[in-house]
């Protein structure tokens, strides 16, 4: 196997193991195990296993969660339609997923933060980045006057992240739809609406 | 030692180990060693690690969480301050911890629910009792003319729970107060209002 090739398949397999089991849930040993590549060569590619789960969320962000916000800057849509189809999507993955596995930025916010500074840092910038694009989107919504709000858009966009998060994390404990059925229907019925629609239901 | 002492002194250990480490992040060893008990009678009082992360878990919940929501049933203050004193009070704890150890319900939520049963259980059965007590005080809110929503009052509450969860897990990344003063503002300008004194705005 080539060095590339035995890389790819530890960060492949640190995926996996860590989005199912958490950081201290997992062995070096089953990583390497999992990924067919001897014991011993993993610190030839890595200098720690704090420093291969920085990788693996790197890995994970860039080949999921990253491009996973896509849709929320398809200007061929209109903002407010790319803010529902973002969160239906991500239900519709969470669903498939019997809701076991929660989001790996979450997991890791709440598991190692504590443990490592390296983690925290990446954790820290992928978040941002989220929120950076969710806020173009909803400001995009309002300038297009598809929701009226005296709120920051990046205000909004934090408190929709972290709401977010939230739901992923109670829907493993309850391992159904529920909470994410209740952002969703909090979020578009009460803050991203517009107010003349709104009142006009009174 | 009595049984009984060394019994609580385990499930104190417990707490501040699983609150600050996670279930996976710390061992029996050094719960035992931090109790002052002999490793080897940690057996004699719980039969695994896991049924006394339970017990641990419902230490905290006796002890601590389910207290905290108190405030939310005290008839003599108006329902809408209640919330806000709940959360200002909260947020406020989380700030001396410099935030770094979030909800014990949250952690083990995000860690722990696919690989016990146990916990799993009974977390659902704490979130479940936390927004009963929350959905009464905003119901009381509501039929007190403090806010008008359509939503209902558990619909609201569930989201209110889950939300400051994903607040509560963002300030672990970030450690400051933002995550939760945008929770606060977002959800006290927006989802618990009363509609006329909102549009007046505009």
């Amino acid at each position: 196997m080539k060095h590339a090739d035995s890389r790819e398949q530890l960060l492949n397999a640190g995926v996996e193991a860590l989005h199912s089991k958490g950081f201290n849930g997992c062995g070096v040993q089953e990583i390497t195990e999992a990924a067919g590549v001897p014991k011993g060569s993993f610190y030839n590619y890595f200098a720690s296993k704090e420093a291969f789960s920085v990788e693996v969320l790197e890995h994970y962000w860039e080949e999921g969660a990253r491009r996973n916000l896509a849709v929320l800057s398809d200007e061929s849509i209109p903002a407010l339609a790319r803010l529902k189809t973002y969160f239906a999507q991500r239900a519709e993955v969470h669903a498939k997923g019997h809701y076991e596995r929660g989001c790996m930025l979450g997991n890791l916010a709440t598991e190692v933060t504590g443990q490592s500074r390296l983690v925290r840092d990446r954790l820290a910038g992928m978040f941002a980045g989220w929120v950076r694009v969710m806020a173009n989107c909803v400001r995009d919504a309002r300038d297009a006057g598809e929701i009226d709000s005296d709120l920051d858009p990046k205000i909004l966009a934090e408190f929709l992240v972290n709401g977010w998060q939230g739901a992923v994390m109670r829907a493993k404990v309850d391992r159904d739809s529920s909470a994410m059925d209740q952002f969703t229907k909090v979020v578009f019925s009460t803050l991203l609406v517009k107010h003349a629609e709104k009142t006009a239901v009174h």
